[in-house]
């Protein structure tokens, strides 16, 4: 069975495996006191700068909430697009955990710009209501489309205009920075952003996500936070060691780079086929399409894939690290076929 | 490195790891939509009835504050031991995700009975006081010792008669049903546990744990409260295999059987030595034991653990899946050698 | 000093004051447990059915989230207006107390309809998505409209058919029950409402309000909650003696009868001056208008206002059960004079 | 009626209705937006010192919940009495608020000590334990006790030792100083606690408690958690007038001068009847004393008061600012006749 359901319906990469398995040796300090833990904190410094603190969660809710929980008090709000994950996908942990009102922004192709989150940066200073502290963005976004690096600092720019701050949802940070071509810190840190939540599990990994800090006035509570949120793993080599492996030989870049490379294969192809028409940007690793009638549920049969869109039929096809050629190929016969 | 600090400074079982290759096949559905997690819940079933309500988790203190989410409201009172992990190893988890107090009661070789918990089973009715709903056991407790079935039978008598719940925490349940030589279910269920903690990561596992609830009315937030909790794992298969591979086999048992029984060997060996006190009856796989001062720091050299009380030097050797026992023997013999 | 900025900027009415006066006798049991708050349920009872469950509380934030708090639990979402009281002017309580998401409809005149509720039940039953639990109306709303009998019924055959409860802030109920002239009961319990906030301040109480729950099941925690809720006044009398003397005589009724008479006048007077614009049916004591250029900041000297919509200039003018002819006419007059 | 039951069961001193008659004028700005509110706050500051912020909220648990918000993170713990109102009749509301753990000592006749407190800060810097972060301490006790301003200076010295904070509970603070014969800035302030709950309702108010705040920086968020925490009155002068009344022409020292006359008075008559034994120190407004065999139903039909521990037949006598020296001899007289 193969699906361009999501990229969590892949397993793990091999060679994350063998760092699995490397890892597998004997006993070692706990809770993130080991050596493969402390290496592995000085490689994403390496991409992110010395000063970074680096924590490691174990999935996307956790490090989403548990970077907001670095930037909030009880009585704030986050604004965020209306498509992002915190905002629909993550049941009411933000609000249960944080406190925090979710302000949403009708996004454009996933995204939010600086005017739309400005109209929601109102009533700062009364008592009565919800005070805006975050602007959270996804990267890539829901719509698998990617914020450019200006577009990155022109939100930063007014989270700091207004005392607040920047949080990056980096579930498939990797894919974004194939897409644009440039470091990590470059559309991160060096972009205004202040918590960064860092994907594994989309990108190859068994489990594992991270949040990484650009603040050490930020970082102090973490530890505590990502324990009180219960994220804290006890053999937490196994994580790092997936992380170690994903940042070194371009790992994280190899299989960011092939998934983003069959989602445009398979923009190619369906590009060509009448009737079909592609929705947002293909900027990363997924394709947004409106399917010919009656074409889903025979094609869903091929490779499993969500409707994302009941009324317009809008499917999403996401590509992941061992999406084959061949099986793209498969897919757009298989609708030409159909369509035919 | 070899170390009794903890049985999760040991790394996962070869059986766990062939388990997780396995696995890691093709695309799978995530969130627990998988052949595999299907599979290991009706393992699970096996062992604690058809009806059984089974769901993974990350770690322990996940499947805590989950399992417990069921079965309080914000102004309950949870009764448990005052060394009890969701009273001082949690940070302030149960508390922030539940809203509960914790009402700890002073442990007894690190049992709590009826009598002190009765004790505790105040003011109900009245609105101004935390109303008690939950009385939550440790098996093995903190002190690696086991409830019978009977006392655990006598606490849910207790809860029952006021209308409360039994919760138990299993982070360790397989050592307790070898000691015990009981099935699972003899002294959960059977005994009058409405939810249970089922841990993994302790027993060979390289991460998760399992919410087993017995009571379809308890179950039907489960799911919610779960992905709300930041406790739901989009690549599933890879829990619900390592608890395939743990139930399968007996290997749940050979593992508790084997540290057990290196806990065991090593009490004897202390025993012969003199002026070593063991202080909590071995009855799993941990020793509580008195050193002979000045003992401890070069014994932490030879294999770490951990000073539990350092006013009376008492420390605590826990034994793993991978304790060997020329590991046991020579850590004996080092003591003997100090205390010559 | 007179104004049209809130009902809340009035006083207290005099028959409350006596009330109060009256109550202030010797001891009394306190937290409810006194003479008089048993005869002043019973006296709701009388408005609301012999079932009906009443509990004081503080202010409008306790009795909407008290209220809530009865109708959810932490993975529910709560629809409601856009400019709902609950969503935009108490702080993040909803979401820090509940642990809920509000979910937000644009409102039409501040009302909510049918259409735009269904559209925002999605994903019932996905573990990942907040599951719609609530639909919470304000009648009047902020915008001073007043919902029909048949439109909250409307919207209550929406709620039941989703398995969800409708919750009315009914902070200025009294204004919509003389708007309506209809009963209480006919546009709350008998309309479907499960639970009400039942408003006191705002028509001439010193403090209070009250949460009337229509359903035995949905109150049998009701207690432990406002006390956890902060909202359980020690020397309750005080304001069980004020809603007793508010539904006594009618009291409400004639102080609502005259807030009500103030704002049609107040709208009859502006409607002859070429410029405005009354901007919404003036169906309670609030009349929005939109004033001429250069106005606002003369005639709030004269009687203070606050202006609702910065960018139309749309000021709210609310009227108070103490509000007189004479400022009416001269306010109008002042702004006659201000246009010619 | 007339009783012993609570400091809560009399009504209102006859100024303090005086003040709310009288600020009962015309509008005024709502939520504190009012000079007698701005004047009231200068008045706390004479005796607190100018820099010192003050909030007004409904009730004892909104105080107190308000004030430790200030002092806390989620992830902390708060050390406090045994008895502590915080820890025994505030339902769940600091855990449901703060998140935090409350922590509790055996209290010695109420009063916590700086040894007692010192042993449970405990593993600073342990990401998996609640971190202490508050001492709070009654004024008076539960046991109607008074810290001495060394115990108090003592346990502050506690607190800075560890980077804590001291918070005071005083909800009968009147009562306290009174006792101590000192000015409140002696015994909190100059003594070292960083916020107050001074306490309004129990000497002699309709309702209404105040935070106070020695510290600008502790202060910045108090606004916005009083808000959400559901503690911001409307119509806020009417609390207002009655501290400034309180605070005026020592009405609070005349109300608690005579309430702690009463309890010696009842105090001096109980010492001299057999087998009554007056079990703690009488330092305020109320006595504590074991009475005779079958003597209990009988005096609570005289003046109603609560039996403080079934087991030991121990009563809680409470007396007023409206306690009378008749009702005092008149229970010393019951009671005579009764063991003869």
């Amino acid at each position: 069975m193969k699906a361009f359901a999501s990229d969590n319906y892949s397993g793990v990469h091999p060679e994350v495996i063998d760092a699995l398995l490397k890892a597998n040796a004997e006993h070692m300090g706990s809770y993130g006191n080991d050596a493969i833990t402390a290496r592995t904190k000085k490689l994403f410094q390496k991409f992110f700068g010395e000063d970074a603190e680096v924590l490691f969660v174990y999935n996307g809710t956790g490090a989403n909430v548990v970077s907001l929980s670095l930037l909030t008090k009880s009585f704030n709000s986050i604004i965020c697009s209306d498509l992002a994950h915190i905002n629909v996908d993550e049941s009411t942990a933000p609000e249960r955990l944080l406190g925090c009102k979710l302000v949403d922004v009708p996004s454009i192709h996933g995204k939010i710009t600086p005017e739309l989150v400005e109209q929601k940066i109102i009533r700062v200073g009364d008592q009565h209501h919800p005070q805006p502290k975050v602007i959270s963005i996804s990267q890539t976004t829901e719509y698998a489309t990617v914020y450019s690096v200006d577009e990155i600092k022109a939100l930063s720019v007014v989270a700091k205009k207004h005392n607040m701050y920047l949080h990056m949802d980096g579930s498939r940070i990797s894919n974004a920075a194939v897409s644009l071509g440039k470091e990590f810190r470059a559309f991160t840190r060096d972009a205004g952003v202040d918590v960064l939540s860092f994907g594994g599990t989309k990108n190859g990994m068994m489990f594992g996500e991270a949040v990484v800090i650009f603040n050490a006035e930020l970082a102090k509570d973490a530890y505590y936070l990502r324990k009180q949120g219960m994220q804290l793993h006890s053999k937490m080599r196994f994580i790092s060691a997936q992380f170690e492996c994903l940042l070194s030989n371009d790992l994280w870049k190899r299989n960011a780079t092939h998934s983003n490379a069959m989602a445009k294969r398979l923009e190619q192809g369906l590009r060509g086929i009448p009737n079909v028409k592609i929705t947002q940007s293909v900027d990363a690793n997924g394709v947004f399409a409106i399917l010919p009638h009656g074409t889903t549920e025979v094609l869903q049969q091929e490779m499993f894939f969500y409707v994302w869109n009941e009324q317009t039929n809008e499917v999403r096809l996401m590509c992941s690290f061992d999406t084959k050629e061949e099986e793209i190929d498969r897919f757009v016969a298989k609708l030409k076929e159909l369509t035919r």
